[in-house]
């Protein structure tokens, strides 16, 4: 299995933007995540799908070189999500949610999958995060996702999580709701010092932050003229910020904030098309031109 | 008269944010941008105010060297403007407006105003903007705001003004309004096309975008503990801006980034207090270290 290991959800979706409309097409928090690494490091899936999950994707997923020993199928239908964008394409209007094989999910972890480097808890139940922490050998940095229904409804069983994990990667939605307060870095405090090292909040057109204890790392989101769906953009920011981090092993703040621009330049890509048909024909000499459109975007000379 | 010229307005704000309150505060468009802008350039203020306008904020004024003399002093009540923020922020809700003086003002240029090098035409009638620019000589750079009154009801008018100018500065939602399109890569195109050499979106909370024929520069707002009251942000930041711009008299694109900074670490000033009470004890060294908190905030190192 390879170096970062990552457990959430595959699914089939549909979804409609002023830009278009696709029905039941590959999505999922797990799916994103996982293409947009394995374009810097080797990934192993843990996942449920249906019978129905078409085997097209699994090629499609074997193609990426992802590991799916971890990928479980079980009898009955694939989660399905049903959404809608307006203009306002920040935010996602979910009309139908079917968690089908999702519901039961219980994470199995192959053995081979016991030692990876670096591990993702994609958003799922926190005591289902913490039980997959506790079968693996610690990786070297850990990172979680999680979203309002657990924020309010397992607030203890999340911070048990949050004190074991170095990263929380959510949107600012999330981060105002955990930490119950509208300002950002009064939120950041308070998470910092209950466990993560890093904060990580996610702002969908708007970009990123990244908190630490000693200092604020900020990038704007690459401006698109045309954004079609951006289902799936947070789950392949995050997939191409871990990807990177397992790929170079480095850890240092510099790295982290390089990491921060490849998730955003992986991001950039997704929303270019409905679900992940974007990263299907995406090479990385485009991430690399893309890094470097980034580095023209935001930098500016010191005065003297 | 100073290199730069602005004309706009002077009011009395009664503010309400979760923070606290003021009543029949110094505020107005002007007097932000010209307060900010004092700090590095000379500035003329072209203005409006009635008999209750209190002496102590012409001292102040003039403490902070801004030429006065296109100050006029009318029969009337000044300019009032009532509004409350909830905990976001990012948005004012105007609870009254009393023109008063404002309601018939007519910009009149004193002789000694009529070439400056640098000129922003506020937020005003789009046939005043454009009676202004026609009384002075053409200054170096010419920038300008407005908003949805008169995106909405004076569109003609405006793109005569906008023709003339070089830079355009408006938040996001006035943007969309003017491009009627929400995808502000295509707005940009739009307004570029249409005159302005450059278009800068500012996004509150989210940082400020710029665009022009050959790039975009992305800016985050500088994250902070503690804002008090959002007032007067956005022309602060174009106070600071063009001040900067002004001062410099470069027009490069690497001193069009730079100022955007230097806008955005005025408009952080501005917002930790009520009115312009920030300003009021700021320092030229405060402005520098914050200018190199920003280049920490975003910087991020190229890869191999």
């Amino acid at each position: 299995m390879g170096k970062l290991l990552v457990v959430g959800s595959v699914a089939l979706d549909t979804v409609k933007t002023p830009f278009g409309e696709g029905a039941d097409i590959l999505g999922g928090s797990a799916t994103y995540f996982s293409t947009a690494a394995s374009f810097f490091t080797s990934v192993g899936l843990i996942a449920v799908v249906g019978e129905d999950f078409p085997q097209q994707h699994i090629a499609f997923l074997k193609s990426r070189g992802i590991d799916l020993t971890g990928l479980e199928r079980r009898p009955g239908s694939t989660f399905r999500w049903k959404g809608e964008y307006t203009h306002q394409l920040n935010e996602a209007h979910t009309l139908d949610t079917q968690l089908n094989v999702f519901e039961t999910f219980r994470p199995q972890i192959p053995e081979a999958y016991r030692a990876p480097d670096v591990l993702f808890l994609g958003n799922i139940h926190p005591e289902l995060q913490l039980d997959v922490l506790h079968k693996v050998k610690r990786p070297s940095l850990v990172a979680c996702d999680t979203m309002n229904f657990w924020i309010n409804g397992q607030r203890e069983a999340l911070w048990k999580v949050l004190e074991k994990v170095d990263v929380l990667i959510i949107n600012d939605g999330e981060a105002r709701a955990l930490g119950q307060d509208s300002n950002l870095v009064k939120v950041a405090k308070l998470v910092l010092s209950r466990g993560p090292k890093h904060l990580i909040v996610k702002r969908g057109e708007y970009g990123v932050l990244m908190f630490n204890e000693k200092q604020i790392f900020g990038a704007p989101a690459f401006p698109l003229e045309d954004v079609r769906d951006p289902t799936g953009a947070g789950d392949t920011f995050a997939g191409g910020f871990l990807g990177y981090l397992a790929a170079t092993g480095n850890r240092s703040s510099e790295a982290m904030r390089q990491a921060i621009i490849f998730g955003s330049v992986m991001a950039s890509f997704t929303v270019e098309s409905f679900s992940l048909d974007r990263l299907r024909i995406l090479d990385y000499k485009e991430i690399q031109a893309r890094f470097a459109e980034f580095k023209r975007l935001t930098h500016f000379e010191d005065v003297q």
